[in-house]
């Protein structure tokens, strides 16, 4: 594979990190490797195959000589800088939400839609970290039998509101241990004006408030995977709800599909498709939890039970990373894939 | 109000004590109270009233002088006992799952079948916790507009496997913040042989292994939800998960109605019915959270959307606490209409 010259926008957030630790696991081609940041986070110090990285500020000639740069420093920053670094001859991999809804942007989870990354005019999107979890699990009984509705319920980890919320969390337990009382400053939304603890909590609301009485993040999952799947007849609802979890995702989706799945059918194609891990055996005890999955590369699927409510259809329960293959590992993929399609 | 005589098996469990802290609150018309537990549990002291009572071992002749027996002891204790209360003349209101889908047996939930109540043959069946919860909420619905079908993953709180599981999460939280393992022996169900830690976890197992991959949990919820109201095409498939929560449930729940409701009809519906209580204004992060209905008697309802991937389709957001309404409180309410039946 050539090797590439990559920079991390963002690198010193949650998923920036693991952005780094999964380029050197992967052994990701890097040629040379520049890492940037916001003014508060430059001059900090990462380090990237034994060897130490100084965090830089974003600037205009700071992606002269890169071909890949991944973005993970939010909207406002993909915004503002995505189109300089393609102007600039990268390819960017945006994190952000900035432009995973435009038309002439690929939205990519690759075991879903990883043809749609040679479309690609400079910048490709990675989707919402609950998004890539679904679509992954969604994808080979779509494939199979197709889906005609999907009902979503999220149970969704502190750190899709990044490290801060993750310490918070941490924070929250300590101050419980020590009978002192809870602060909270981040979760659910840190822009908005009211906090809530998450210690012994459940705060159905992430992301800002969207149209009709739905968050952005329940809107993400629905737009978003009407996207990847490139079909606008699929129909979801979804309920997004954040959960006193540290860092791994889980979901209860209700399928209902075009022809009939059995239960046992789904447990093979589950079982066999890539990015997945069948865990499922109850009478066993065995099902996807995220103290399990975090840190993990694949999407565990289990629960899986017919529907006895619907002529076609099945319950799953999923877990993932939200970290990993909720954000830095797609990424990653897509970047490989952008290296073979540069040959 | 005629006073009666009451007993309360299983007084030293969780929601025994709140039962007793019930009866106070509510004045409810106690002439006499025996406090009835296992071998274990005798000897132990609570109060009612400013007064002492000693908790004696439950036998046969205990039950001759009482009127109302509440069991709260789990289905053994009740599938032993409950015959010989009612045989020596007590009105058994049992907090278990021994007598629930018993065709002879009311299912009740005061706010939607009250009716029942005089049916009894001795035996009336208090639901299963995320049972009572749902149906409260789902009633003003089901009486203005029908519903067709109904998909429910809960966000279930410890409390709901007892005093012990609570302390399990309480040790857990001293445990990660004094930098010790956590340790495991009672979640998700303490007679199985594998246990998860359930900080910073999501365990989607409640009761043991049921058919089609169900769990027990799963079946109640749909099962009992038919009972309630006596209406078995109501289509319905339940998720049953357990969350790092002390003692409030919540529930997920997309409702496919008959005709359609707006969701301003749906608020206007909510806000009026009895037992419920409208919290739904996302603009000011107003929402229902387990840590505003701990300790609440009503059940909080919010996030309230329409489904737009169905004709007729809603999206509700429900929390309520478990050991009040999903247990005690409601218990207590068939009681007072238990008196009331007697005059």
């Amino acid at each position: 594979m050539r090797a590439v010259n990559v920079a991390i926008v963002g690198a010193t957030g949650a998923v920036g990190i693991e952005l780094l630790r999964i380029l050197e696991e992967r052994e990701f081609p890097v040629n040379s490797l520049k890492l940037l940041a916001s003014q508060r986070s430059a001059g900090k110090k990462l380090s990237f195959r034994h060897q130490e990285y100084t965090v830089e500020t974003i600037d205009a000639h700071q992606f002269d000589q890169v071909d890949i740069a991944f973005f993970s420093a939010g909207s406002d920053v993909s915004k503002e800088w995505a189109p300089v670094a393609v102007a600039a001859g990268c390819v960017v991999i945006d994190n952000s939400s900035a432009f995973r809804m435009d038309p002439s942007v690929p939205l990519v989870v690759p075991e879903v839609n990883k043809e749609m990354i040679a479309t690609h005019r400079g910048i490709i999107a990675n989707p919402n970290c609950s998004t890539i979890i679904l679509c992954a699990a969604l994808k080979p009984i779509y494939d199979a039998v197709g889906i005609n509705r999907v009902v979503v319920s999220t149970y969704q980890a502190v750190s899709g509101a990044g490290h801060m919320a993750m310490q918070e969390l941490e924070d929250q337990v300590k101050a419980y241990a020590n009978n002192e009382p809870l602060s909270a400053h981040i979760l659910p939304v840190k822009s908005l004006s009211k906090h809530y603890p998450i210690l012994f909590n459940v705060i159905p609301q992430i992301d800002v408030p969207g149209e009709l009485g739905y968050t952005k993040e329940e809107w993400k999952m629905i737009q978003e995977t009407q996207k990847i799947f490139n079909d606008y007849q699929l129909r979801i609802t979804a309920t997004t709800v954040r959960v006193p979890v540290m860092r791994s995702h889980c979901e209860s989706v209700n399928v209902e599909t075009k022809q009939k799945l059995t239960v046992a059918e789904c447990r093979d194609l589950i079982s066999k498709a890539p990015g997945l891990r069948l865990v499922d055996d109850l009478a066993a005890q065995e099902y996807p939890m995220p103290t399990d999955t975090a840190g993990q590369d694949l999407i565990w699927v289990g629960r899986i039970r017919e529907d006895t409510s619907l002529e076609n259809g099945l319950n799953l329960w999923i877990a993932g990373d939200q970290i990993r293959k909720g954000a830095a590992l797609n990424a990653v993929q897509i970047g490989e894939q952008v290296i073979c399609d540069l040959r």
